[in-house]
């Protein structure tokens, strides 16, 4: 206890509280210019009314004993009525920071305008009607379903759950993986997996496996900002493929290869993000060959497979992997309920085994309590069940938006359809910036996520995405309807000018 | 779905799930070399029983489809009797993965011998009796409670559990630790906090903002091997400072760092990993100012601060930093229940905010769900119930443990008592190798940690670490009889020759 409190004492606790304060300070446990905690934190922990301590900090702030900075809190003076202990005196200088950091590690600076930085705020997203989001809406979570299978986790696996685990995943759940995953084409054996702390840490350890810096790695341009994050702080040099209506265009990326020596390429073949596009049975298959003939590995992001609106599921690309070079990361709890954090890794053996190495020197092992509660979840059909829901909100509201789109949008803009997922692209003319536009939807209260959130340097598509999973059929009327307006607004003031 | 089975069509299902596998196959879905699945789960999975998966594979082998090798499974054959699509043709070889990982990837060899890594295996762990881990047993752990905290975190938070969160941790979670660590003698805002998976990660984001390949680090030789793990992965210059009765020797610290420019010191001052020694205060106090002298970050491991077992918690290195250059990671769960995977970080704000970036980068976030229940767990009064009492029974452990050793052992080997924590260290005379005492000993049925498992390169202290926490007081007096009676066999025979 930092305070040493008597109850029983005759001396009123606030003098308690100012000489204990005092005392901690002469023997030089709290050193001049430290802060104090606020009143209220303080008050809570050892259990007194918040004035009472109100009152100790102004008495020893009338002392000279501490100094209070409005906004900021209550400091130890650095000019003391008393004497500390002589240990400390005069050394109060701070520790430079310079120089001390890794090169390596990620810039604050991301390169956004404080505008994206403050959008991803979650008190912001409150604020605003937002399509920038990838998050589902509360009224979708199987809360209680996922309660339940909390408990019924606990019940039969019991203290399991709280010891320990192994770096590659809750066995159990990797017994039941192949079976989930069967049904995606992918036939694969225990061997081949790892359960992972959500996609994230999928991309992360990946990456971290294969590249140093300088390397060279390939992705779409557009992609996935989380991606894009991860590659920059590991100072690679990032190149960004096109991609049309069918995905990623193979000819350029043959075209690259022949003179670029790339380690790794990244792809999200379904449900593009941010782009919507779905990658073409054929280029798929092409894409598995010049992995195959160019020794290059595909990390292929398979983040919402089960959200196909119209019936039929993609092929990944790791079904027709059959030399080993295609790492399979996916999920089916990013789109259900993001929070629990559990995705997995599909790959070949060597490449397994040196990922759990470097999962465990990161964090050891994922907790097994959420992967149990998962299991059970998958097991009861429970997963199937509310997928199928999704699926059909979704589908609804995707199908909300284009119709409003249709009605509500100049000619100019276009799209296309996505099949599935959570995205929406919509491409503009050159002449309308995107960012310009956001900062004036953001006005009338409505955000999107535009193009420079998603574009690998050098290069740039303009338009935006809108997440249509996040708000309901009323709310994207009325959004689109304000995006639409201040769209044709910008377009007749840039024809003015 | 993979296979396509009609169970109102008269054909017997095995020969439906014989002609669907050859159906892939000609697809090229199911590339020759492509393993299949376990005849069980592929059972599980379509909902057939187990014979009738093993007809259809016995039948495709039998017509040259596939081929199966005892203990490997079934694979599609290289040699089919029907053509598939020629898209796939004479192209399976297997991609090489020489040349493509990164060289800062963890290596697979850690350097241990190899009975070392077999003793981190669970299984083994159930076999013997081991001294060898840090985990409590199953009847220490308040399942029941944690169960009943989890239950209410859903009611308490509901839906924000499943949704998002954000990279420094679960805000009320954040709002409660500075009055946990003002217990600590801590005093600390909500800025200058992050909570991580597990202290394991806590480390490795430390490691990875600070560290280039090449800079040197300062650690007690011996340390935790987790930490150790780490630090090698980043390809760092490690230098191992001894330690004494008091811990870690300030004065040779001092010396080194006349001519040596390191970074970075991590140092577990209280119950040392493996030494179980605790840091003098008069230690701490000097440590902390040579830390603002020479611009050197400490990274302070706090495992265990709360298992003290003489009524007197030590004051953490953190309670004197007045220069912002102390890095304090604790946890309340690791010693109570470390599968939850639960851990914080206390530093000054710029190295938090950067923390913040680089855990986004690695994982987004830590779940809330466990924050949210671990929260509930520590409000409710369960944590110290329950910390008091495996503090009541981890001392009556050690006690016994000392008391048998001085019964046991014979009187070359020496040991000093622990203040607390989970570990008590031997140490033994150079005559007797840790290791091989440990072969012998797991002959007969008992395990426990060799003094290489904690050895910074370049030097070693001959002894070995006796976790006292995972056994009760029965088996440490069969344990340590064992150990004894083998040391004596050995000492005898070493004698001899």
């Amino acid at each position: 206890m930092i305070l040493e409190l008597n109850r029983t004492e005759k001396i009123p606790l606030y003098q308690q509280i100012k000489r204990s304060i005092s005392r901690l300070i002469q023997d030089g446990l709290l050193p001049p210019g430290n802060k104090l905690p606020a009143s209220r934190e303080l008050a809570l922990s050892i259990g007194v009314s918040r004035n009472t301590v109100v009152q100790a900090y102004q008495e020893l702030e009338a002392e000279g004993v501490i100094t209070s900075h409005v906004g900021k809190g209550a400091f130890i003076s650095h000019y003391l009525p008393f004497d500390v202990s002589s240990f400390r005196e005069g050394k109060q200088t701070s520790i430079s920071y310079e120089g001390l950091f890794s090169s390596t590690w990620l810039r604050s600076n991301t390169g956004m305008p404080a505008v994206l930085e403050q959008l991803a705020q979650p008190q912001e997203q409150q604020k605003v009607l937002s399509f920038a989001t990838d998050l589902p809406d509360h009224e979708l979570l199987p809360l209680d379903e996922f309660r339940d299978c909390l408990l019924s986790a606990f019940r039969r696996f019991k203290e399991d759950l709280l010891i320990s685990g192994s770096p590659q995943g809750f066995e159990p759940f990797l017994d039941y993986l192949p079976i989930i995953l069967a049904r995606r084409n992918i036939l694969c054996n225990k061997q081949n997996l790892m359960v992972v702390s959500g996609l994230q840490q999928a991309l992360s350890l990946v990456a971290r496996l294969f590249l140093d810096p300088g390397d060279t790695i390939l992705l779409e341009n557009l992609t996935y900002p989380g991606a894009l994050g991860v590659f920059r702080s590991l100072q690679v040099n990032c190149i960004g493929l096109p991609l049309d209506t069918q995905g990623l265009c193979i000819d350029v990326l043959k075209r690259v290869l022949r003179h670029r020596n790339a380690k790794l390429l990244y792809t999200i073949p379904t449900f593009h993000n941010p782009t919507g596009t779905t990658m073409a049975t054929e280029r798929r298959m092409r894409l598995v060959d010049l992995c195959r003939e160019h020794n290059l590995i595909i990390l292929e992001d398979d983040y919402a497979h089960d959200l196909s609106f119209e019936g039929r599921e993609s092929v990944p690309l790791k079904a027709w992997d059959s030399c080993g070079g295609i790492i399979h990361v996916g999920s089916f709890s990013e789109s259900m309920f993001p929070g629990i954090r559990l995705s997995w890794i599909v790959a070949s053996e060597p490449i397994i085994e040196r990922l759990s190495l470097l999962k465990q020197s990161s964090d050891l092992y994922t907790n097994r309590i959420l992967q149990a509660a998962l299991l059970e979840f998958c097991r009861r059909g429970y997963y199937e069940r509310n997928v199928k829901r999704k699926r059909q909100v979704y589908k609804k509201r995707r199908d909300r938006m284009i119709e409003t789109m249709k009605y509500q949008f100049p000619e100019e803009i276009r799209w296309q359809k996505p099949n599935g997922g959570l995205f929406q692209w919509v491409d503009i003319p050159p002449r309308l910036d995107a960012l310009s536009l956001l900062l004036e939807t953001r006005k009338k209260g409505v955000v999107f996520a535009p193009d420079r959130m998603f574009a690998v340097e050098g290069w740039k598509r303009d338009g935006f995405r809108l997440g249509f999973v996040c708000t309901d059929e009323e709310q994207i009327e009325k959004g689109i309807g304000i995006i639409g307006e201040t769209i044709r607004e910008m377009l007749d003031s840039a024809s003015h000018t």
